[in-house]
């Protein structure tokens, strides 16, 4: 029986599973414990692009057209920052504004950021619990041919252009998860890796100390973020190329060895159940494009069912 | 002959006969001083009230019906910000929040308040010149009897209410004037002292040092803020009662001894010329409400030609 299941996230992808999750699981029975490698300060603001982009999720009210920020959304703060030739790169719409100002403000007076995530959480009446994977910070920078980069000056400002050699978790050593992490996990009947970027959303997570060893104990399912061997949405699959690996399930499952029992990946994928189940990593081929609310039940479903089978029989 | 303007100003009053003489004066002629006292921060911008309705002003996007803020504004900053139990008790609109963001950032660079006004005097196209009193940071308290309130404590989150025996104005007297002021003043043919209120708007201004002796030694007008007995807008008739002092043109007068030669009074208060004249000021009595553009101009005008006599006929 699966009545706890923890959910590590970064953004788009994994907070639509999430959110699938969220619809389909008993209240209380979700926890999502979400990347903020990718945190930063602009304009004297801190911006958890992942924790909103799991929060907006949901609360139901993400954009769906641009799979950051928010519906109904207006822009005159931006539109006047550009008119004084203030920094425009990063779009900030005035909602979402209001979001980092909050945060940026209740931290300041020295709440932890799990407090502030919990704060939005019940004023959205959101309903599973979100933890940030620590409320220490932790900045994911990227190595690439032009130097070290901080997430989003190659994310937003250089839009992936950089080539990636790899990456660094800048305070991860040091930080501590944020209270309740570990106990979720360890609380856990499924652990389930959401399709995210393996190198930038799961990895700084994992790299929070206590964390993988804590998800390994876990019976842990993964769903891959490639389909039919390209990243839905993101750099992951440029990644992979530009660090010498495939974008298919087996490499996946090669990256999470030790962490996952379980695989989940598309049915634009090759067939690898056999190659894979000789590696010890039991699979699921499904459809795991999300593009309906449908499609995000179905998948976690899926997910779930999948899940349970593993937790019943035993892991060879 | 009047080449060089300076006025001193606050916000609303002020501003509105700055873009009077701003309306009329050729261009470069004048250069407006204004109050920072009113600055403070929150939500951790650099708020100041009195510079954005000045600059609002003078590139005519203030929003007229409030008498704070912009023209063409939104709120979905302040709405979600409410949403989220943030503190909305000052009303930042979405675009002002540029504003403040952006002033705020360049602020944090390390540049000057006054290189950060002029940059957005260029971005609007303000043609005037606009300085703060100082760059350095002065703080009105307002010393009531519910103790020494900051003074957007007392302005805007308390209305006004306690009742008020003094002010302080922290930091003054360490703070330099911002770079042109003293310069400006010495260069002025004619200083105007807005109808701002005297206590809170005016007084800060001269109480930076050097200040007060370089108005004083020019030809000075003043206008009074009353209108009738009445404040046109805000608290000075009311700090007037409860300093135990009189919302008439002798008390204005009274209140800028030694610094003003002549005083600006309206229409709708008795005609006290003969007083004000054996207490050493000559004064002009017209119309001094300003409701539209053309109020603004035929105001600047009446004080450019009072002005013009003052300077041409020595000071009794």
């Amino acid at each position: 029986m699966v009545n706890r299941v923890v959910a590590l996230a970064g953004g788009v992808g994994g907070a639509k599973l999430a959110s699938g999750l969220a619809a389909i699981l008993p209240a209380g029975a979700l926890t999502v414990i979400v990347n903020t490698g990718d945190d930063f300060d602009h304009l004297g603001l801190r911006i958890c692009p992942d924790l909103d982009t799991v929060a907006y999720t949901l609360a139901g009210i993400a954009n769906r057209r641009t799979g950051w920020g928010r519906s109904d959304e207006t822009w005159s703060f931006l539109e006047t920052l550009g008119h004084l030739g203030g920094p425009t790169w990063f779009r900030i719409g005035d909602r979402d504004l209001a979001l980092h100002a909050y945060r940026t403000a209740r931290l300041r007076e020295g709440a932890a950021l799990s407090a502030v995530v919990d704060e939005v959480r019940r004023a959205w009446n959101i309903g599973p619990r979100i933890l940030p994977m620590s409320d220490d910070d932790v900045r994911t920078i990227v190595l690439t041919d032009e130097g070290d980069l901080a997430f989003q000056e190659y994310f937003v400002r250089r839009a992936c252009e950089p080539r990636v050699h790899g990456f660094r978790f800048e305070g991860a050593q040091t930080a501590r998860p944020a209270a309740g992490v570990l106990e979720a996990i360890a609380a856990a009947d499924l652990v389930v890796v959401c399709p995210s970027n393996p190198w930038v959303s799961i990895d700084p997570i994992l790299a929070i100390p206590g964390v993988r060893e804590g998800v390994a104990a876990r019976p842990v399912v993964a769903v891959s973020p490639f389909v039919g061997g390209r990243a839905v949405k993101g750099p992951a699959a440029k990644m992979a190329v530009e660090l010498g690996l495939a974008t298919t399930p087996q490499a996946v499952a090669g990256h999470y060895a030790g962490v996952v029992d379980g695989l989940v990946y598309d049915v634009a994928d090759p067939d690898v159940g056999a190659r894979l189940e000789s590696a010890g990593i039991l699979s699921l081929r499904t459809r795991t494009l999300m593009r309906s609310d449908r499609d995000r039940r179905r998948l976690a479903e899926d997910v779930m069912a999948f899940g349970e089978s593993l937790v019943a029989v035993p892991v060879p």
